[in-house]
């Protein structure tokens, strides 16, 4: 089997007015969709985080790329390898979200071929990944501090007819009261069992506030994970971490680099989690030496694919450590392939993030996939069960071309409201 | 997909008396063959040590294994962890191979599994860990040092009419010429391109001739590696592996545990590998805090399967270990299996071991699987690509029924030859 096309697809997506550390969200995030095509006409879906300077890469990679056995592999990524400068983990940058690029490439073409390769052999993704351990993968509320308005067409307006967490989706939530009311409607909507506040914006203080707020609100049963994206001091994060002792489930990146969270972790009471200190294979060795972490959150944009996702899953089997997934705005191609990676970990520990509930366009057939229970059903069909709806797909490619944004930018977005905010990668 | 039948075929194979830190080879090495069935009559095939007490927890597995989907491994997998205790490190025991049972029984079923899902397909096992990165992998010499005798059927007698390897293979290997001579013949036949010595049979000086009389035969663009079983103290360790410093490839468990293998690294600038003390994924952590070794070499028969002999080639790769693969007496499917790993692991760094050339008999259609120019092509056809040469495996299991041998024991023939000899865990 070879591959014959590669289509690079840039796409903006509605995004609401979301704080967190690097800023706010623009009205648009952006995604990529990668779609390669045998020559027998089988087509495989990916998704990446949108960049300019990705989808460059992504269509560098094009040459490496058509010909090869989209059923091998390991012999394209070592390919791969030597055409790409690996990148250092210091390339991950201080942002919220990474900025290795090779690591999407890698990512967008590995969940392609998988797709491809479930489609052959008419089986899903997951059964590719090792096997099924849960049909219904779980997901938690993702909470964000927030403006008022929708974001996209509406331009951080409101729609005044909207109910439900389409209503809620773009009231203003800026205060404990605030992130209440969304939970609240987060929850009723999506049913999730389990919450996640992103921090970072506001002083310490108030932000933990609204956990507690979270706590009186929902009762111990709901779990609570709190990820002021590494803005804090170890002082401060001892100093909010021995009062989040009782509230929280989890604790992510409180502080920046692996000897920073080892060191809040051996005085704070809780597991610890990161996206942002352990963030590649490199990092891992670093991990067990320092013990910086509990958990870690894959996300297979960033790790290099879902392959290397369930490696790192192994890893954390032996390491004692849990594993969950982080999350960037994102369609349903990532949905999916998010929901048979966490369909295929056995050591799934934690109801993973996403951004999902945020966004209302979709570029699959039959929109958008639901969340019932906080789960996500894995999708129905061979390979990654989920296809192009080329019309809504043409939609979002316009929203890009028109919305003129290249590369994700809080701060640019943030000084549009606070004309002085200049991201500080340590805050409080 | 579901499966419907299980069968369990403890078979015996003709061995030679090849000498080892554990005692004698009896004159037939035991397999266990292992056969699952589909309702719809796709067969896969696995094999293991055998063992009479492993094959009471296969028949045993059988109630777990019958009407699950062997497509979904995970799922499988994740039940069978619940029936069965799982065994620690410790149980590995002191002998050169490991005492683990309930591993063997993972194995068994992982690869059997594979085959089927390989055949459903229409791909090689290889494909299905990931793809195929060599189509021709490379194996090593496994030299012994041996009394006169085939074994089997001539139970340690000679055939007289014998030639080349066949006529070596029978002949006394009891000092340096004994293996020069054995090293010569094994090379000219299969095309090795690096030697591998079978140590911990007689004392460190005299063994320590023997690989300098390799090197002086064979020069130094062919690899030797050398493994005493873990029989010597660290200071023996230190005093003769600074002797072998300008010798080696790598020196495999020269001492026991974690810990003296670290301290022996440390002293002897050589490559250190192991089978011993590392040899499951419990006993990552401690590699990685002691740094025990640089080479892990893996064997899906004590590992638990292909899939996670991958997992472990992955922790090697981040965690800077080089990765072989271990071998006992093995026949076809094992062969096949082992091929389809070394065929799929990004990072193999070395040939792999293999008892292969000390076998004649076979129980797979067509044949032993030929070794050219010290490589194993991968088997071409889908699953392992091998298939089952049911009246051979009938006469290899009624061999097994006349030999009464029901587990390994390599004292027990030791004494047949020297009555007094006894098993040291540290010897020299």
């Amino acid at each position: 089997m070879r591959l014959a096309k590669m289509h690079v697809t840039p796409i903006a997506l509605g995004d609401p007015p979301l704080l967190n550390a690097a800023g706010l969200h623009a009205p648009y995030a952006l995604r990529t969709v990668v779609e390669l095509v045998t020559e027998d006409g089988i087509s495989g879906l990916a998704e990446v985080p949108g960049s300019l300077s990705v989808d460059a890469l992504l269509n560098e990679a094009r040459s490496v790329v058509l010909g090869a056995d989209p059923l091998n592999w390991h012999a394209l990524k070592a390919r791969l390898e030597t055409y790409f400068q690996p990148e250092s983990s210091a390339a991950r940058g201080d942002a919220p979200w990474d900025q290795r690029k090779v690591v999407q490439v890698f990512s967008a073409l590995d969940v392609a071929c998988l797709d491809i390769a479930g489609k052959a052999f008419g089986v899903p993704v997951a059964t590719l990944l090792g096997g099924v351990v849960r049909e219904k993968v779980p997901y938690s509320a993702y909470l964000f501090y927030k403006y008022e308005g929708a974001g996209g067409v509406l331009e951080f307006g409101t729609d005044p007819n909207a109910k439900g967490w389409d209503a809620a989706r773009q009231r203003p939530a800026l205060d404990a009261d605030g992130i209440v009311d969304q939970a609240r409607a987060m929850v009723a909507e999506f049913g999730f069992r389990s919450l996640k506040l992103k921090g970072g914006v506001f002083e310490p203080e108030i932000e933990v506030q609204s956990l507690r707020a979270l706590r009186s609100a929902f009762g111990p049963e709901v779990p609570i994970r709190y990820d002021p994206n590494a803005l804090w001091t170890v002082e401060t994060a001892i100093r909010y971490g021995k009062e989040l002792e009782d509230v929280l489930e989890y604790f992510e990146d409180p502080v920046r680099g692996q000897q920073a969270m080892a060191e809040v972790r051996r005085s704070v009471k809780l597991p610890f989690a990161t996206n942002m200190c352990t963030t590649s294979f490199a990092d891992l060795p670093g991990s067990v030496l320092s013990h910086s972490e509990d958990i870690i959150l894959t996300d297979h944009h960033y790790w290099g694919g879902l392959h290397s996702s369930m490696e790192l899953a192994a890893f954390c089997r032996s390491f004692a450590r849990g594993i969950s997934m982080h999350s960037n705005n994102h369609a349903g191609i990532s949905m999916a392939a998010m929901t048979h990676l966490g369909a295929a970990m056995p050591n799934l520990s934690y109801a993973l993030d996403t951004h999902y509930p945020w966004q209302w366009e979709e570029i699959i057939i039959g929109g958008r996939l639901p969340i019932e229970d906080g789960c996500v059903s894995l999708p129905k069909g061979p390979g990654l069960g989920v296809e192009l709806d080329r019309p809504a797909l043409a939609r979002a490619h316009e929203s890009y071309l028109r919305c003129g944004l290249a590369e994700r930018d809080d701060q640019v977005e943030m000084r549009k409201k606070v004309p002085e905010w200049t991201f500080k990668a340590t805050r409080w």
